[in-house]
């Protein structure tokens, strides 16, 4: 799979456009080393997963290797950047990829130097600011990836459309923690826009459309990243719960504790008999929640059949992306090498 | 002053694009509305600065009328509203323009609804997503702005460095806010980058650039922009504590309360015996301060002389400013508007 993600591509690319920025930035003033340093410490995890996407739309419609793509690729993981660095602002998270948010890191150098004032606010802010930098230089990057002015244009409805959509997905996502009463037809919408489209439709989309794709290669695109997106999403709803956190860069149970309405949960509640979803309903959310009320919670999940469902609905997801991918007409490289994509998404990993 | 801020054709714009820009967002979820209502309420207020100074570098460049031209500067606008409503988070302002700011609105909004949950994280963490989809959505503006590519390619190099600039600057002014011992110099820095380079410099260059400006007319506009960018700021911090509250949009001695490390208050304490400065120390920033504390640090910053001295500052930089644009090789057109921004930028009101 390694190859597949052209991880080590995208790494160098992001690390020269970063490395670019450096000395402006610390011209301003050196005091701005630790928006370096959260960033960096961001950067050096994640799977690259929409780069890999991205650039795998241009190799399927036909385009080679290039430096110009890679770069416009990976423009999408400052994106990520940004978004993650917001999220944990929003969902008060004190870990991303195994170490502490970008918020709990600036709280801590507060308090480590001292400084008066309250050291939470100081953290939020400061966070709120790295993922507005990151957001710029997202679109930055993008612009400066050395493709020509046509082809960005092409490529930049996507990129456009990509950012609205994950924007609102998110704030739908924090609509539908409001309700009592989230469905599974509810939480799939939120899936839709802020994963499905956000992390594999959009991302094929754009490296498609750089390349110059027919309308008949993005429809395809969608025929295969939509259903894919959703699995993906499904599955990592799954790891959220029951991953090793090894493996998510969470504590475990970590999405119990935050409370989200995901697809598992509304199936979950759509089985449970009314006293398991008062347990539900009580538990879910709650920020104390500890290893005996995860484990409670996980019984639950299993017991109620929800977690079964959501496998199902994981499977005929990834099946409808298997068959479409198989149908699109796109490069034989890039077909097997989105099938390859398609497995490492959605694979059963608990 | 109002053909200058040339706000009638820039507010087109920003209309037409939002317009352009509703029906996708409301096509996503209708439960999408109050994100855009939020944004059409700040966009109602708004001297519309940025663009103005954007178009004028445009114009003493030599180029015409254009709507190309007003669409690129009125991107900043979003820009501007980005930074606007991240602050007034960071700040937890009430107010913005004379209304409630973005965060109070959804937090209204969520209690209004009787929704579970707690209002408070709901409004930051819904207006933290407005303010990513309006800095989204400037870049987005921009590039669809109807210039050629190779005019915006040029102009990029200064949009791109605006927003980092105003970040960091946030990021230093926050950093201010941290240290006892702020100095008219550290404060000074944190206006160049946060105001002055973000609110007239570099849109100047920006328009300047979209023209296909040489670089030394680039440096007239620095030698023009960078003190009026900093006599502007030192208005504003002025207007912050002695403004009337029907301009500013702000509550009377709101910077006080927010305990702004202004250049004003700077050269106060420089100049305040031990019993004024341990006053100001204990009541700048307290959010508690009521009309009678608000007069009394008013006293202060008059009796000490600080603000005699601000004032002063701000004359010495608007006439630098003012001469610079005397000898600055800019049409005669724009040479006239930049002189009548100048005054409007800096003159007393208070």
């Amino acid at each position: 799979m390694s190859t597949r993600l052209i991880r080590k591509e995208v790494d160098e690319a992001l690390l020269a456009f970063v490395d670019r920025q450096r000395p402006g930035l610390l011209a301003i003033s050196d005091e701005l080393g630790p928006m370096l340093s959260a960033l960096d410490a961001l950067l050096a995890g994640g799977k690259r997963l929409r780069p890999a996407f991205c650039y795998w739309g241009w190799r399927g419609a036909g385009e080679g290797e290039s430096p110009g793509i890679v770069n416009a690729a990976a423009s999408l993981e400052l994106l990520q950047a940004s978004a993650l660095i917001h999220d944990d602002v929003m969902d008060s998270s004190d870990t991303r990829r195994g170490q502490p948010s970008a918020h709990r890191r600036f709280e801590a150098m507060h308090q480590e130097q001292g400084w008066p004032g309250a050291a939470v606010p100081f953290g939020a802010g400061a966070a709120i600011l790295l993922g507005d930098l990151c957001l710029a230089w997202s679109g930055e990057m993008y612009e400066s990836s050395a493709l020509d002015p046509d082809r960005l244009r092409r490529g930049r409805a996507f990129y456009d459309l990509m950012r609205t959509e994950v924007m609102a997905g998110q704030y739908l996502d924090m609509l539908e923690g409001t309700r009592d009463t989230g469905t599974v037809e509810t939480a799939l919408r939120v899936v839709e826009y802020k994963s499905a489209k956000y992390t594999i439709e959009r991302p094929l989309h754009m490296g498609a459309a750089l390349a110059g794709a027919s309308d008949e290669v993005i429809e395809a695109l969608s025929a295969y990243g939509r259903p894919l997106g959703i699995a993906f999403q499904l599955r990592d709803d799954v790891l959220g719960v029951f991953g090793d956190p090894a493996e998510t860069g969470k504590p475990a149970g970590d999405d119990l504790r935050e409370g989200k309405r995901t697809v598992l949960m509304a199936l979950t509640l759509e089985r449970a008999d009314p006293a398991a979803a008062a347990v539900v309903r009580r538990r879910l959310g709650d920020p104390a929640l500890d290893a005996a009320g995860v484990a409670g919670l996980r019984a639950i999940i299993e017991e109620t059949g929800g977690l079964a469902a959501c496998e199902a609905m994981i499977d005929r997801y990834a099946a409808e992306a298997a068959a479409a991918l198989d149908a699109a007409p796109l490069t034989g490289e890039a077909r097997q090498a989105l099938g390859e994509l398609t497995i490492a998404a959605t694979a059963r990993r608990v």
